[in-house]
């Protein structure tokens, strides 16, 4: 069996770790007998300065003809100042998304047992968290109009947030499946006390609650829900919430585990999936093998999960990981006193061969 | 010199924590010679049950002619069931800010010495935590029109967030100014990566920030700032930030402190402002003795320091506050073993009789 995945490393720290996650994958494929085929797209602020576009036609064709896509990480100051439609963000990495239709990206913000230590919150409040934010990634704010016009004193900015029923249930569906293969909670979280989208995604949510009544679902407003992960964050397991409060609740969750270079994440949508570590392109380390591939050597393993349905092959790479750590191995990021330093090829080095 | 402040109670544990405010406001206009005139008025729940209003034109009426609001909480899921506009939040509260156009919300996170341990956070993280977060109250997706209608196989929403280079500064001034009179350092946060009203958000505050040289201002994005609460929240002084944003991230920075009875918050317009507790109504311990009253009588001392400019008064209140708790006084919600349980009436008596 062949499978083609697009591997887009884009800006900064991207390159270096995927480099280590395909090495990863390859490792996998020789064991389990598949074979994966690896092509290179550019995307970010590299593609901008090697072809004028952030995200070129070519890397797009590239995307939608394989069987999943592989994206390191986007942006850096050098483009801060471009247009927006030119600037790595908003001009390749929102576009990819809406092009490739991954309306639910999940986000599992978990704590490896050998790294407890490294988050600000108290050891009991973290000790063995395992949740998964499930965000709406196609729609609300990010995908409306947006319109900036003068007025007399200054000017005026009118943009616009949409949702849809059917947008909705296909991103809740995503997350029932999942809170069915876990721990069976599922709280669904809005605005809805002010926010008419958030009253509509209320009565989706509740409404499709009947089909799964092998899952516990709750309701809670953002504002209270981002008080909760610090409060108790053990009380979740599979949050649903759209585009812009998952952004934020996601980041705030993947915080709380206090080692953001172990965490993956996965955009599906009907079709190609997307897979991408949730940490940034870290300019400042980029090119000095200090970034820590384990993010995106995961982000692989959810590949394999979701998109290929490799559960076994997935799982191995899982593991690997965390023996890695269990023997004592740390990146610069997560390195504490009594650890064995390793760069980032080291790291991929390691985990390629226990898989 | 006489103040007239409007009081409303509200539902829940409002009525029991504004008598506590009111007592200790008394008490501090006795010690230093100010009269203050308590006129109660009806908001919220109890409204609607008596009046068939939230916000009875009564309340508003009381609001406008006095020098400064305190207020309880209100909501209760007796009332979430009721349309939207007759709802204790969006049928009240939103609209007595936007009616007193109070477009300045306060909101200070700070650890106290005695409660350090109270935050599931390391104590080295938030020892000393002092910040406090500017939030716009009157504009953006809370206020912009919100429309529902049917479309092919479900319903459509969509609602629209508006912010103007005026509201933005007029909130951002006040924040520079706060900053001015603390560590001089304002943080703006908006998520100008996606959202145009973030980019003029940006724009307005950076041409600001030569008003202010003594300031020193930086940009971050939501997300990040949701991360950066977590990791390590004292890099903070002023965070200024739209009302959605602020919303959320109020409450993610409240619970860093692990002590939310203690938090006051004060909204402030060109006109009379509006002081209210960051907890809600907690419907589950009303009437019971349970409520902790000290966010409640700290509004009353921003009230006495932003509305009346009555410094000394304020600040006696706060002191009474801090020696009240270093002498091991603890209401339910912050009871530790070897301290002195007391009741949200002793509480109150125990500060007026100190301040
Ligand atoms: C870079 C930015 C546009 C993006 C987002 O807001 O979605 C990022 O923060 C993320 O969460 O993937
Ligand atoms: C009750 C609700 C409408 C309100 C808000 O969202 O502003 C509350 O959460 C607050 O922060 O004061």
């Amino acid at each position: 069996m062949m499978y083609r995945i697009a591997v887009l490393p884009g800006d900064g720290i991207g390159p270096e770790v995927t480099a280590q996650a395909t090495r990863v994958l390859a490792a996998a494929g020789r064991r389990f007998g598949y074979e994966f085929c690896f092509q290179e797209g550019l995307i970010g602020g590299i593609a901008y300065d090697a072809t004028g576009q952030p995200l070129p036609q070519a890397t797009l064709d590239l995307c939608r003809s394989s069987d999943a896509v592989l994206l390191g990480a986007v942006g850096g100051s050098k483009w801060d100042n471009l247009p927006v439609h030119l600037r790595p963000e908003a001009g390749a990495l929102l576009p990819l998304r809406k092009a490739l239709n991954v309306y639910a990206n999940l986000r599992p913000a978990m704590v490896f047992p050998a790294l407890a230590g490294a988050s600000t919150l108290k050891p009991e409040v973290v000790e063995g968290l395992d949740i998964v934010v499930v965000r709406e990634l196609t729609g609300g704010l990010y995908f409306g109009d947006k319109k900036r016009e003068e007025i007399p004193g200054g000017q005026r900015v009118v943009e616009t947030l949409v949702y849809t029923t059917q947008e909705i249930q296909r991103v809740a569906r995503r997350a029932f499946e999942l809170a069915r293969k876990r721990k069976k909670k599922l709280t669904s979280v809005d605005k809805a006390n002010v926010l008419e989208s958030s009253r509509l995604w209320r009565e989706v949510v509740t409404g499709m609650a009947r089909e799964y009544p092998d899952v516990e679902v709750n309701h809670m407003l953002v504002d209270n829900c981002a008080m909760q992960l610090v409060r108790s964050p053990k009380q979740f397991d599979v949050l649903l919430t759209e585009n812009l409060f998952g952004d934020i609740l996601s980041d705030e969750a993947a915080q709380l585990t206090g080692s953001l270079g172990m965490l993956p994440s996965a955009s599906l949508g009907d079709g190609v999936g997307l897979y991408e570590p949730v940490h940034g392109s870290a300019p400042d380390i980029a090119g000095r093998q200090l970034a820590n591939p384990i993010a995106a050597i995961l982000s692989g393993a959810l590949m394999l999960r979701h998109s290929f349905g490799l559960e076994e092959a997935a799982a191995a790479i899982e593991r690997a990981v965390a023996t890695v750590l269990e023997q004592g191995y740390r990146t610069a990021d997560i390195m504490e006193p009594g650890k064995h330093q390793v760069t980032t090829t080291e790291m991929g080095r390691l985990i390629a061969e226990l898989v």
